[in-house]
């Protein structure tokens, strides 16, 4: 859909949701427009903008200058950058500087960040006064793609990420490209894993489309992630319009995730999401065409896909011990999305469609999970 | 309606909610009945029993029990009784308990207990995994009437009470009115206030009924509390159905609340809530006949209501120092439901009937609301 915003065209996605559909807006330049955005989809007139101290100095300063200049009263607040932020002792101290503020229930937070600032922002909007509403700014392929669609939000806790927290759906999902200039490479890579899994599990030719803009969108050229990050947030406001609370198709979105989030705590969270979901959906790929229900060469295809995206992701990272494959196989059925202790795993029917299944999950027999995971780990 | 809980006829009243129409059982011996509503309303077979420490052995350890003995695998937590308790610290602590329990999204939160309870718990089901369902089992006048119909559940912060929280309708709200034997006395006077509350905006007869009955409802003679406790609840019911989210109609819910709470913090919350909710309740009625809102003599037939209530919730508490009215004051513009910093009133229109205004709110001149805080304050 295309849609103006001060006159400029956009493009817009309508996500479902039980509290009416909200829009995802993506285009250049979309964070000057963001008074005229504001104006039109909260009635709201005092700004709680929330953003890390990475972020705040690159894109929070200009957003809060162009906000006051439309003469909205705005309280920046800024928290650490990094995971290690996303809790409740985080969500806390945010909310009491709000209150501090004087802000009230006729107020409206501005999540500009990361996945991180998205989930945390949108947990303090969940919860003030039970509820106000959030505007999502996202500015990493991370948080365009997935995290800032679909209105999960939360915080981690010692037993897990993302145990903690609300479904809130945004007022409005602003996505502006052009502050992926800002984002390093590395991070880059690991957002764009996610837009692989869109199309790997929904849609052939976003992930062929991925496959040949790689380059592209690694140095972030604004019109091709622009096109690119539409396509993918097409994908998911599909699922998620379906499906708002989990229980039944946005499983889909899961695929590589169940074993993703078992690599990632068993490496103390020291591997990035990306890379641990990339290894992730290659175990996940294994065992389906093990098990007869994945066309065979799936996963090698998504292999040769996701391998420049892994290295990319590592660049600046730090070395990571060897992960033990037994003790990532601890961290499975803690998974939240199991039932009653069992994990299930989504699987790939093709490259671009999941097998139906039991409510798209499948149970799997366990000596095959913990090969396929060793093998990952192994690099096999 | 009449409906039948194994066998036995209950009343019924259903709530309309986004998430779908949820019901209100009320009946004597329901504790007892508990597995088969859980069976009825709940997918659950894992439960978080969460009750206070007073709660707990009158009726915890039974409910318990009866679940167990059912076949269902009963998860107990306790915390302190007391609004002291209503924190986001003991908010994370029930949560980390149930993590540590390894329960999942598939558990239910079974609420067990007074406002406090209810409250709490329900905000420990909004967030666990970002919701789970709870079942309310209210033990007080107060949250049978009150507190376990129409969501509301939340945490207190020290920049105010319920500031943080969420809106997360019950799965179920079981009540049993043979519990009220065990409240003490003051506090069925305490939560009494809000049935005439109820009375006092819609229902004029509920106001005679729960008038010619309190001798009755006082001692908890478990017939007649089951028939008015019934009327109050439909009546809650009706406007939260109306209006779920207080945008609008729910706001007659606040008469006597916006200066109850103003009272209740001056005193440090040393003065029970219903006795504050009592007085604002009398502040109100008399801003609403001065300014000709209110039909004359309303606040008289308030006043001699309320009179033995508030003499009654006074019994067993410690005395009150002079609450200061111009600190009174200053507590109403923090209010969460003032828009823009404006505390804004219900008013009456007669007992029975809410003035319409403007939103269901008026504005009033600060004179006129500082003269009837100190008056009331000074017992006039």
């Amino acid at each position: 859909m295309i849609y103006e915003v001060d006159g400029a065209r956009t493009d817009r996605v309508d996500v479902s949701s039980r509290g009416g559909p909200y829009p995802v807006l993506v285009g250049n330049g979309l964070l000057r427009r963001l008074p005229a955005i504001l104006a039109e989809w909260t009635p709201a007139t005092r700004v709680a903008l929330v953003t890390d101290d990475q972020v705040g100095p690159l894109h929070g300063d200009e957003v809060a200058s162009v906000l006051g200049l439309a003469g909205l009263d705005v309280v920046p607040l800024t928290f650490p950058a990094g995971e290690a932020s996303k809790t409740r002792k985080s969500w806390s101290i945010l909310t009491d500087e709000m209150l501090d503020a004087g802000l009230g229930r006729d107020c409206v937070v501005v999540a500009l960040g990361g996945g991180v600032t998205t989930d945390l922002a949108g947990f303090v909007a969940a919860t003030f006064m039970r509820g106000v509403p959030v505007v999502q700014v996202p500015t990493s392929y991370l948080a365009m793609i997935d995290a800032s669609v679909g209105g999960k939000t939360g915080v981690d806790v010692k037993a897990g990420k993302n145990l903690v927290g609300a479904f809130h759906a945004p007022a409005v999902v602003v996505v502006d490209p052009e502050v992926l200039e800002t984002l390093p490479r590395s991070r880059r890579a690991e957002g764009l894993v996610e837009a692989f899994k869109h199309g790997a599990i929904l849609d052939e030719s976003h992930f062929d489309s991925l496959t040949a803009d790689m380059e592209a969108l690694l140095r972030a050229d604004r019109d091709v992630a622009a096109a690119r990050v539409l396509e993918s947030i097409r994908i998911k406001a599909d699922v998620v319009s379906r499906d708002e609370f989990e229980g039944g198709f946005r499983q889909v979105l899961n695929f590589g995730h169940t074993i993703g989030h078992a690599i990632e705590a068993a490496s103390d969270f020291s591997l990035h999401h990306g890379v641990a979901v990339a290894m992730g959906m290659l175990a996940e790929a294994e065992i389906g065409e093990r098990l007869g229900v994945t066309t065979p060469g799936t996963r090698a295809r998504l292999a040769a896909a996701l391998g420049p995206l892994e290295r990319a992701a590592r660049e600046d990272a730090p070395p990571t011990g060897r992960i033990d494959p037994s003790r990532a196989l601890t961290f499975l059925p803690t998974d939240k999305k199991a039932r009653s202790g069992r994990p299930r795993f989504v699987l790939l029917e093709r490259l671009g469609a999941v097998a139906e299944g039991e409510g798209w999950t499948h149970v799997v027999p366990d000596d095959l999970v913990s090969d396929a995971l060793a093998r990952t780990l192994a690099g096999v």
